[in-house]
């Protein structure tokens, strides 16, 4: 029996962009970690922003579910379909243009299907910084960052996606689109609607282009890294970087030995820089002369506020303690299972955080390993754990109770339990233990108020 | 016969609270700028935020609409009733309790009766810096300045008050008090609500809290007098400026002689600083050596970016210099009456506004006086015509005609007509021209879904 909907999709993109073999589907169906695999009507890529609302459009019309999804690189399937098979994958993949630089409004005007490495390009080609960056940069999109509200290693300077974003297009749910490109600083003329879009993983509608605020390129970059004694250390000396530098301050991570070792085990050419130490920061500094990086650190070495430090000389030097942070995910994977977290608490209460949270797993599991790293200036730890000697089913099995101790500290902390990994599929659920009443009933209030029937990337976020 | 809802309040807040005599509620039902005369039931006047839910939820019972009033410096009649005098005006000067202070997380919890300079005074008082700064922030509150995401004059480095919140507690419209009062830099968990009543005008539920972002307090700043020739050669300069410091340019003021000129005749004790130029800016650089300011600015006299420049030498000459800007308006409200507009355009679209709108108003209405001024770090001016010789009468009759004039080349050059302000009634009408359908379907949905009765500050924005 011939389906009405794929012909009318076929129609609006074109027959070569609407792939519905179970075999050809296959790659838009699971999700970056493995852990989710959907089942889907179709797979259909549009390759402009009008047939993005036609698709839309139809879908309305046929009462069928659409799941928007970019480089799908979500690490909590908030971009992979349920099992029913009735959801359309809207891949929007094809929707990959700069539209526009402009480098004195300091803005640019991109698809939502760019990768966040290809905006970042166009922005260094205008001379001009786009400073979101994190991990899946060459593969993850544009839209995904939006739609998850990205965060990665330079939100202590520039913000979140959130903050990065000054206009918005918007397919909303019965097809609209919404037109709100502006590049405006400053602009009071009624509800800022694109707030609403971002952050909320698809479920409110199909974002279909964005404008972005660029930044200067800093003229000269410090890198170094830090021994310091404990997380609180890392606190006090990360309070003392931001009064002596402010927004001079660009990254601040923090990394445990544990999660050090790991890399050194795994990837080949790390070396520990300097003296082991129970904690190390990776702090960067941008746009002051290395000189004064190096005259302020040495106050910290004189007061013992760093044990021991490494300033890159060069920026090979530099990419090499940037690859240590940056190799931790990929080394725990080499490791073995892990159990995950991407907790955020007040920078204050983060010391409290991991001696909590340490104390109650090493008691409940005393085996376990615990990784813990991230962005200490945000407050965002990926605080993670390692599988120990004993073998893999015990440890998967002891995974809710895991994710239950740990979330509760983190909540009775005032923190939150996803930080910028967005909720997906994965914490959906789980967040119905932390969020009040109050609060879930307004967001399934501005649920309905867009998406009335319930068709925008279903189970998932509520 | 005795009003039930009257007794029903003063029950809550106390006797004293509830204001119902006509003369002693005169106060509160006339707007800053004196253009708007409301009439109420009462005002009321809790005392605390549980007092603010009960007052809500007993308005709601009874069907009264409440307008929510804070220092009550609306510039757009926001927080003014209209005449029916059915409404309920909820002033909420007395939550001015600051809650708590964290500066190792740089964050200040603070209820919204707390005057702007009060917020700025605690965090100052804890060694940090509180950034909001605007004209009215001695008597402005901050959760009207929450409630328009007043902007001002650092939003150029620190961002407009929405960027500046982390975390906001809120009464609803049934009269719920939803807990939103969180510290942190990254959470995704779910839509981002604060953003929501953000800008909402008070129309969707009453901001009682906020947890606010705090900086590190500048050690050193530099604030620096500058001519220009015209206002492209200062959105130019402001290409240079953000180059070479980037987050260290903390204002960036743009200011016509025929401006200062006002300031000069009637503000007493003012001196032109320098050389007449048709054009200055006023810019301060936070955090950085003067001697690297005043290094770059030999070089913009140099290659002649810059006519003639000042450079404070002293915290007094600062202040001289901010005072020539700030008096601006003071010195046009003696002058005389005065046409105001607060716009946005893209700063790359500047200099072409101010050259189209001169064109259109001096030739429509030849001896009308154009007095620009504002932040064009943002895109953001304060352009404003001032009584010519001729009659009042005929001027203020002219002001619909100049309005539709400046906000159509506002319009067509990707602008806002309400930049810093808000909408309130004096905008509500107007920007129906330039909204599209669906963002007005948008904004209607948003506002049914949170207050479907329509009692949150009716007549205002929407």
């Amino acid at each position: 029996m011939p389906d009405a909907l794929l012909a009318r999709l076929a129609a609006i993109v074109g027959e070569a962009h609407v792939i519905a073999e179970a075999a050809a589907m296959q790659p838009w169906l699971t999700d970056w970690r493995g852990r989710y695999h959907g089942a889907a009507r179709c797979i259909v890529r549009p390759g402009a922003r009008a047939e993005v609302a036609a698709v839309v459009a139809a879908c309305a019309a046929a009462g069928a579910p659409i799941v928007p999804q970019g480089g799908n690189t979500s690490l909590c399937g908030a971009a992979t379909p349920d099992a029913s098979g009735v959801a359309i994958v809207l891949n929007l993949g094809r929707l990959n243009r700069i539209l526009a630089v402009d480098p004195v409004n300091d803005t640019i005007t991109v698809e939502v299907g760019c990768t966040l490495a290809a905006v970042q390009a166009a922005a260094r080609a205008a001379g001009r910084l786009f400073p979101l960056a994190l991990a899946a940069e060459g593969t993850c999109q544009i839209g995904g960052n939006l739609s998850t509200n990205a965060g990665g290693v330079q939100v202590l300077r520039y913000g979140n996606a959130r903050e990065l974003t000054l206009g918005l297009e918007v397919v909303l749910a019965d097809g609209t689109l919404w037109n709100g490109l502006r590049g405006l600083r400053k602009d009071n003329t009624g509800y800022d609607l694109k707030q609403v879009f971002i952050g909320a993983e698809g479920t409110l509608g199909v974002i279909t282009a964005a404008v972005l605020k660029l930044f200067a390129l800093p003229p000269v970059q410090t890198t170094c890294w830090l021994n310091v004694a404990t997380p609180a250390a890392a606190v006090a000396l990360l309070r003392q970087a931001k009064d002596a530098f402010d927004a001079q301050l660009t990254a601040f991570e923090l990394i445990s030995d544990t999660a050090l070792g790991l890399v050194l085990r795994h990837i080949p050419d790390s070396r520990r820089p300097g003296a082991a130490s129970p904690w190390y920061v990776l702090a960067e500094f941008s746009g002051t002369e290395p000189a004064a990086v190096e005259t302020w650190l040495a106050a910290r070495l004189a007061e013992n506020a760093v044990a021991d430090g490494t300033v890159a000389h060069s920026p090979t030097q530099a990419r090499q303690l940037w690859a240590l942070r940056e190799n931790i995910s990929e080394a725990q994977k080499i490791e073995g299972l892990s159990i995950k977290h991407d907790i955020a608490v007040p920078v204050s209460r983060l010391a409290d955080f991991l001696a909590q949270a340490d104390a109650a797993l090493t008691t409940a599991f005393p085996d376990i390993r615990i990784v813990a790293f991230g962005h200490v200036g945000d407050g965002n730890l990926h605080y993670n754990l390692s599988r120990p000697a004993s073998d893999n089913a015990a440890f998967i099995a002891q995974q809710p109770a895991v994710h239950r101790r740990v979330h509760d500290i983190v909540h009775a902390l005032g923190g939150s339990i996803s930080a910028e990994h967005g909720l997906g599929q994965l914490k959906r659920e789980e967040i119905l233990r932390y969020k009040s009443a109050a609060e879930m009933a307004l967001m399934r209030a501005v649920k309905q108020a867009l998406d009335p029937r319930g068709l925008m990337n279903p189970g998932k976020l509520l």
